[in-house]
Order: structure tokens, then C-alpha cells, then sequence
């Protein structure tokens, strides 16, 4: 069995060996940046994770795992547009180094780069690998459209909120654990397994990712806390509370997500004394529970012998106990 | 073997047929708002054209004919974002209509859409299919940069010019027309005499849209003769004119590509008087009929009885002979 940095390795090493064509060589500067700035890795390892899990031999499951990586910043590259986003791993986005054109077409080119690596994918299952693959990019649109939707609604429900972090995020996480299982030959009802445990690591995780950014300990998670409450930003934690709240407490949010000037650190504490009257850490930490047994739960239940699925279980134990 | 109007017929109704995906509602109406706009539908046509030539049969080839038409589609949403295009058929561009971020979103899940249409082709052929499609898309890319870093150079050569129509349009008609003859289970190389004819046509309709926009009848062409001049474009007749000319002829020329206050007939007559004195006409159309015949060559080539090649032989003489 692989280990987790192994597998980093195995993808950054095909990720450098990626050759572009060079005939429209400002296309491809952008592609190249993107790709070598790093980062976790996760979907890919996944995708060899769930591989190795039926299959000691990974090689197949390498450019399709690539293809997913190369996906996934193809997204980043398009919502940095969309967000006005102006740094990305500490870099300048796309959009910021070069323009926003040069970023839209340098990501529209990623798109195609992705297929390239898809069509890796043993002939006789490329049309299951490519349906997945394939359905999970529309997925991952429209949830950058509810996203995008939700900006202009002034209420949103918690329903609403977990299915559009489920299409835009943890449905690449579950694809990328079914695409391995399906090239290691798993059976059907396993993929399906693993495609439940991804779904529900990632819905666990963001919600997680909201937890942190208002009560993560600002030591170990790196950064200030509580820059979403500042920025009026939805999240799991603020759309329950306007959903739970009522009277003063109701006005009392309202008001403070309406009003243009106001410290920084007033707003942060105002927001967080009604987060502590209505009890929304516990409860949203109840939710992220929920999500993170129900991944457990599928992974357990997957038929490999239990040694097998040790780094899966260490990685998964590593993103949802981060505190940072 | 079908008929022009009937093929045309054939894809308008699969495109009326398709079904999105509504939960996110808002990501599909400019997919449907741009696909129902009409055209004359030549890639997918060419496909269905392509396949007739060896199979009576061309249902296998609907769908991916249509998402060749999908794509095409796509491309057109972010050129016109790129080129600040405000009209398209008539009609407000979708960054117009909706927004840039709801043009760059919608675009990008109609790469996934032309995917899914393609992965209909039969199982067997999926993966060349694919490939063909995918390189294709790639060179469409790698033509919309060229014309991009056209808009900063003060010279461009006509080799380049056409390296950069042929990649930006032409490689789209090969690769429509080759996809055709691989679903209608053509044998390679007469597959490949398609792609040789379709890459030449696409070659030599651009030159002549170039001498239309000049030389056309404002009667026929339907709208007003030398806009190409009057906005700088970088087309096949400047491009020429300026390594052709010298001297006084090529201060004139530099001359009205500078002045920003200008009468727009004396600007359109000042050029053209110098692309009359270089025969620049003459030496384009010549241009245009080497490619119109090596398209006309490579179609002669392909090893099925004549007949059935009346109907590529017609809409190639519509395309090329068109006036408007």
C-alpha cells in the first residue's frame, strides 16, 4: 500500500512531466503557474487511494487523478474571476498576474487539458470514468451558481447552503474516490460506497472550514478569525443562526449585516455573542459530526480487508481533525 | 442520403430535445437562450454529411454532431467576453444580457455539455472520437490566444495569419468532418481526406470573409462595406498590404492605422486605393482558390462512389460562392 506522501509524489512528478503545446506559449504560462504552485493534492491522492484499495498496481489511475487536479484548478482560475479573488496560496491570481481575458481563456484550455488526462482511463471503462467525471463538472458548476445566486438572496436556508457546498465542492471529492475505485476494477456497490464516503468527508469539511474561521484557534489555524463574519460572508454558522433567531436577537444580526462602518472586532464579538445565545457552535459542530460518521460509517463498510483502508482512514482523520 | 435541410433539421431537433439539468436554473438559461439562436449549424451538418458518405445510417452520429455545435457555442460566449462583442446573430451577447460572470459560468458548463453529447459516439470509437475532439478544442484555444497577441503586435506576418485562422476556425470544420467519417466507420485514411478537406475549407471561407467585408456588394453582404478597415482588424488584406508595401505607400498605410480622428469613407478609400495599387484583391482571391481547390481535391480523393458526395460538393460551393 501507497502512503500519503508517496502519492503527493507520484502526482507532482506526472504533474511536472505534463508537456504543453508551446505553439501559443502565453496560453500555457498560466497553466504551468497554477500547476506547480502546490497545494494538498487531495483529489488526486484520493483518486490512487481508492485505487490501491483493489489494486496494488496504481499506474493506470495516475493521469486520471492528474485530470482531476488539473479540473480543480481550472475551477479556482474562473471563481478567482467571479470573486475577485487576488490571491491564491499567497500568489497573485491568473486574472491579477495576467488579465482577466488571458484567464478565462488560459482556463477554458485547462478544461480540455483535464479531458486529456481522462481519456488515460483503460479504454474499457474510459465511458464510466468520463460519465463520472463529467456529470461531477456540471455538478461543480452549478454549485458556483448557487453560490453565486446566494449573494443576491437575503435568506437562504441551511438546506439550501449544504446542498450547494455538497455540488460545488464534495462531489469532486466523492467523484475522485469512485473514478479510482472504478479503475481498480472495484465492484459497482464498493465505488458507490467510496463515491458516499467522499460526499460526506467534504460536506464535513467545509462546514469544519466555516467552524474554524470564527472559532478556530488563530495560533494554530494561521490566520485572524472571524474574517467571514466581517465580510458578511454566508456560512453554515450565520445562515442557522437567521434561521434560529427572533426579536432582538434577529434585529441584532440583521443590523449588524447591514451597516457599512463599524470595528472590525465589535462586529466579530456582536455576531459571536448571538452565535453563543443560540447555542450555533454546538450545533454546527453536531452537523459536522453527523457528516463525519456517515463518511466513517461508508468506509467501514467498503469489502476490503480493514489494513487496506489505513490511509485512507489517517487522511480522513487528518482533514476533519485540522485546525488549520 | 440526406439532404442539406434535412440534416439541419436533424440537429435543431436534437438541440431542441436536450434536457439541463434545472437545479440550478440560472446556469442553463444562457445555454438554452444561445443554442436556440439558430445559425446555419455546419459542424454538426458537416458530421452528419461526413458519416452519410460511408453509412445510410447517422443516427449513432447525432449527438456528437451536436456537441461540436455546443462547443462552438461555448467558444463564441467567451470570445465575446474577450473581444467586448456586444451582438451576436442579432441578438445581445449573453455577458450583455445576463453578465460577465454569468457568461464565464455558463460558458464553462457548456464544455461539459459538448463532453457529454460526445460520449454518446459508439463505445468502441469513444476514445479516438474523443481524441480528435479534444486536440481540436485545444488548437481552439491556442487560435483565440494568437488572435489575441495579434492585437499587440504592429506586424503580423501571413503565415502566421493563416496558422492562426486555421487553428481558430478551420481545424473545428476538419475535426467535425473527420469525427463523421470515423462514427461512419471510414477507414483512416479517407477519415484523414475529410480532415485535409474540412481544414482547407475553413482556410479559404475566412480569406474570402476577409475580402467580403472589403470587396463584398453592400446589396448582397447585407451590411456596410469596409468595417474591417475602419476598426484596424487585422485581416489577410492588411497583413499583406503592409509586407508588400513601401515607401510612401507604406506611410500611408501606417498613417491610417494611427490617426484616431478620421472621416470613415476617405479612411476606407485611402486603403483601399493602396491595396489597389499593390493588387492585393487579386493576389487574396488567388489565395482563397488554392484552398478552395486543394478543399475541392481532397473531397475528389475520397474513395466513395460520386454520388454520394453531391451534397458536401453543394454546401462547399454555397459556402465558398457565397455573396453574403
Amino acid at each position: 500500500m501507497y502512503k500519503y506522501e508517496e502519492l503527493q509524489d507520484i502526482v507532482n512528478r506526472a504533474i511536472n512531466n505534463m508537456s504543453y503545446e508551446y505553439e501559443a506559449e502565453k496560453l500555457f504560462a498560466p497553466v504551468k503557474y497554477l500547476m506547480s504552485m502546490g497545494g494538498k493534492r487531495i483529489r488526486p491522492v484520493l483518486t490512487l487511494m481508492a485505487c490501491n484499495l483493489f489494486d496494488d498496481k496504481i499506474e493506470k489511475a495516475i493521469l486520471p487523478a492528474v485530470g482531476l487536479e488539473v479540473f480543480h484548478n481550472y475551477t479556482l482560475v474562473h471563481d478567482d474571476i467571479m470573486d475577485r479573488s487576488e490571491l491564491r496560496r499567497g500568489s497573485a491570481t491568473v486574472h491579477v498576474k495576467w488579465n482577466v481575458n488571458q484567464a478565462i481563456l488560459s482556463g477554458d484550455v485547462m478544461a480540455f487539458i483535464a479531458n486529456e488526462c481522462m481519456l488515460n482511463a483503460p479504454p474499457s471503462i474510459l465511458q464510466e470514468v468520463m460519465k463520472i467525471y463529467n456529470d461531477t463538472a456540471i455538478d461543480v458548476c452549478s454549485g458556483q451558481q448557487m453560490d453565486m445566486d446566494f449573494e443576491q438572496k437575503s435568506f437562504v436556508s441551511h438546506t439550501d447552503y449544504l446542498r450547494m457546498i455538497e455540488l460545488k465542492t464534495a462531489v469532486l471529492l466523492a467523484a475522485a474516490l469512485k473514478i479510482g475505485a472504478v479503475i481498480g476494477n472495484a465492484r459497482p456497490e464498493e465505488a458507490e460506497k467510496l463515491f458516499s464516503f467522499g460526499n460526506n468527508l467534504g460536506l464535513a469539511f467545509q462546514i469544519q472550514d466555516d467552524l474554524l474561521d470564527t472559532y478556530g484557534d488563530p495560533q494554530v489555524f494561521g490566520k485572524k478569525i472571524g474574517n467571514d463574519i466581517v465580510a458578511n460572508k454566508k456560512t453554515i454558522l450565520i445562515i442557522k443562526a437567521l434561521e434560529l433567531a427572533s426579536g432582538a436577537q434577529l434585529n441584532t444580526l440583521n443590523h449588524q449585516l447591514q451597516i457599512e462602518d463599524f470595528n472590525n472586532e465589535e462586529k466579530i464579538d456582536a455576531v459571536k455573542n448571538i452565535f453563543d445565545e443560540l447555542n450555533i457552535k454546538a450545533i454546527v459542530e453536531d452537523m459536522a459530526r453527523q457528516y463525519t460518521d456517515l463518511a466513517y460509517s461508508s468506509l467501514e463498510d467498503v469489502q476490503v480487508e480493514k489494513d487496506r483502508k489505513e490511509e485512507l482512514m489517517e487522511l480522513t482523520y487528518l482533514l476533519l481533525k485540522r485546525t488549520k
